[in-house]
C-alpha cells in the first residue's frame, strides 16, 4: 500500500525539551524506528511539522545584529526543511539499507486572496511587552496581537491548494523512493500578479497540506501520527471516551479545539471524503497496528468499510 | 548536453554585502537569469557554495542561550541547503515555466580515516581572542588555531568520495529535471564502525564534490562559475596573463593559492583527467559563451580537443 504519514512536531521536539540538535536527532531516531517498519511493506511518504524549529531559528535571526531585518518565514521554513529533512534522510537510509530515500524542498501554493491574509490568527515566535511588540510591528510590518498577558506576532494561515512539486514527488514515489517532503506544511507561496511564485509571511497547517498531498499522490492510507493513542470525544471531561473507528460525518459532529486536534480531524476527514480511502490519527509507535486497524482512531467513508487489514 | 555547474559562494553573497535574505535573493535572481539560459538547451545540474551562509547561522547558533551547545556543522550545512535550495528552486521555476525543478538534500561521504581529520586546516566562523578561543575549544571539543592576530576554529576538510544520493540524482537528471543538489559540497558524513552514516564536524570543498558528482552523473561539461573571467597565471604580478584554453597537465604546472583558485583548478583538472570531457572556469554571466568555448578558461584533455561549440 501507499502510505502518507504526517509526523507531529512533538515527534521531533517534545514540550519542555531543550531544542539542541542532539535531542532532536535522538527523537528522530526513535521516530524512524517506527517509520522504517512501515516502509518495509509499503510505499512511504513522510511529511513533518516544524513549529518549534521555526521558533528557534526565528528567534536567533531576530537577535542577529549583522542583519538589517530578520529572515522572513519562508526562508526560515526552508532552513527547517533542510535540517529536519537531513536528519530523517540519514536515519531512514541507516534503517533501510538498499532502499532509496529522498528529502526534497517543497513549496505549498496558497491563494493570494485567501481571507486568512486579511485576518492573521496564527501566533509565531516569542512573546513581547505591548510597547516592544508595537515597535516591532512598526519596524517590520508585523501584525501583533495580545496573547494572554503578553503580545505576539500573528501571521496568516491560508489554506493549502497544492504542493508545487507534486509531479516530482509523484515520480519519486512511483519509483519506490521513500520520500521526505512538504516539511512544516511546505513553504507558503502565492502566484503573484506577474504569475510568478513568491514566498509569503504565513504558515500553512502541516496536516492540511499532508491531506491534499496524500490525495494528489493517490495514497491508500493517510496517517496523522502524534503522541495520543486515539481521538477522544468530550476530551478532558469525565465523559471522555476514545474513538476507535468512525466516519467523517460522525467525527465532524464532535467539537475539537482549533489549536490542537481540530486541524488533524479536519485533515483526515477531508482525505476520506475526497478519496473514499482510509485515514487515521494515532501514536507514532503504534503506526503498524493503526495500519492493521487495531490501534488509533481509524476514519473510513462508512461504518462498514473494510479496514486496511482485511484488504 | 548535460552540464553540471558549481556556483561560487559569492554568487549568492558578495564580500561586504549584508547577509540579509533580501540581498541574497536578489543575487540568486541574477544568477538564475544566466542559469536559465543554459537550461534551455541542456540538461542542467546546479551545485552551490554555502560558506558565508554557514558563517551567519553558526554565529547565531553559538549565541543562542536556549541551546546547551551550538548546532553542529552538519546540521547547519543542512539548513543552508534548505534555504539556498529553496531560493534557487523558486527562481528556476519562475524562469523556466513548464520545466520540472528539484532541490534535494545531499550528504557527501568522506573517509573516516581521511588524514584531514588528524590535521584540521579549514577556518570556520568568527575570530576570538586567544583565551576565549581556548575556552570554547575546551567546552565544545573544537580545535582552534591562530589566524593572523586572532584565533579561530579550524575543522577538517576531507576529500569527497561520493554523494550518497547519487542514484537518486541520476534518476532525476535522466528524467529531465533541473536539479539543485550537493549544496556546500554536501553534508559531510562518514560510515561509522557500525556501518551507519554519521555526520561529522567538517567541511567538504564544494568544487571537488561538484567534480566527482559531474563524473558520476556523466556530465558532458563541468563548469565552475565565479566572478573572474579566466584563470590567470602569475596572478597579481606584472606578468599576469589570462588562460583561455589549456589542459590539466599544463594547468597543474602553474601554482595557485590553496585558499582561492587552487581547489577550483584541482576540481576541473580532475574531471577532465578522469572523464576525458571538458571543464571550464569563468564568470557566471558568461556561462553560455564558456559553453561555446569563447569565454572563460576551458580545460580539455589535449590542446587539439574539439571545443563543445564544434561538437
Amino acid at each position: 500500500m501507499r502510505v502518507l504519514v504526517a509526523l507531529g512536531g512533538n515527534a521531533l521536539l517534545r514540550r519542555g525539551q531543550s531544542p539542541d540538535a542532539a535531542v532532536q536527532r535522538e527523537n528522530v531516531s526513535v521516530a524512524v524506528t517506527a517509520l522504517a517498519r512501515l516502509a518495509e511493506n509499503n510505499e512511504l511518504i513522510i511529511t513533518h511539522g516544524n513549529g518549534p524549529q521555526v521558533g528557534v531559528l526565528a528567534l536567533e535571526s531576530a537577535g542577529d545584529a549583522n542583519l538589517t531585518r530578520p529572515y522572513p518565514l519562508d526562508t526560515i521554513g526552508a532552513e527547517t526543511q533542510g535540517m529536519i529533512g537531513y536528519w530523517l534522510l540519514q536515519a531512514l537510509q541507516n534503517a533501510l539499507p538498499g532502499r532509496q530515500v529522498a528529502s526534497v524542498i517543497n513549496q505549498t501554493l496558497v491563494s493570494a486572496v485567501d481571507p486568512a491574509f486579511e485576518d492573521p490568527t496564527k501566533f509565531v515566535g516569542q512573546v513581547y511587552e505591548r510597547a516592544e511588540a508595537e515597535k516591532l510591528a512598526e519596524e517590520y510590518g508585523w501584525t501583533v496581537k495580545r496573547d494572554g498577558r503578553y503580545w505576539r506576532r500573528v501571521v496568516p494561515s491560508p489554506a493549502p491548494q497544492r504542493v508545487v512539486e507534486t509531479r516530482l514527488l509523484r515520480r519519486l514515489v512511483r519509483d519506490g523512493v521513500v520520500t521526505v517532503c512538504a516539511g512544516g506544511g511546505g513553504i507558503p507561496v502565492i502566484r503573484n500578479d506577474r504569475g510568478r511564485l513568491q514566498g509569503v509571511e504565513a504558515v500553512v497547517d502541516k496536516d492540511l497540506t499532508a491531506s491534499i498531498l496524500a490525495e494528489a499522490l493517490e495514497a491508500d492510507v493517510f496517517m496523522v501520527l502524534t503522541d495520543v493513542p486515539r481521538v477522544a470525544r468530550h476530551f478532558g471531561t469525565p465523559r471522555e471516551e476514545e474513538i476507535a473507528h468512525t466516519t467523517p460525518h460522525r467525527l465532524r459532529a464532535e467539537h475539537f479545539p482549533a489549536g490542537s486536534m481540530g486541524p488533524k480531524v479536519e485533515a483526515v476527514c477531508r482525505f476520506v471524503e475526497t478519496t473514499g480511502d482510509m485515514a487515521a490519527i494515532g501514536r507514532l509507535d503504534e503506526a503498524e497496528q493503526i495500519l492493521r486497524g487495531t490501534a488509533g482512531t481509524v476514519v473510513t467513508p462508512n461504518a462498514t468499510w473494510p479496514l486496511a487489514s482485511t484488504l
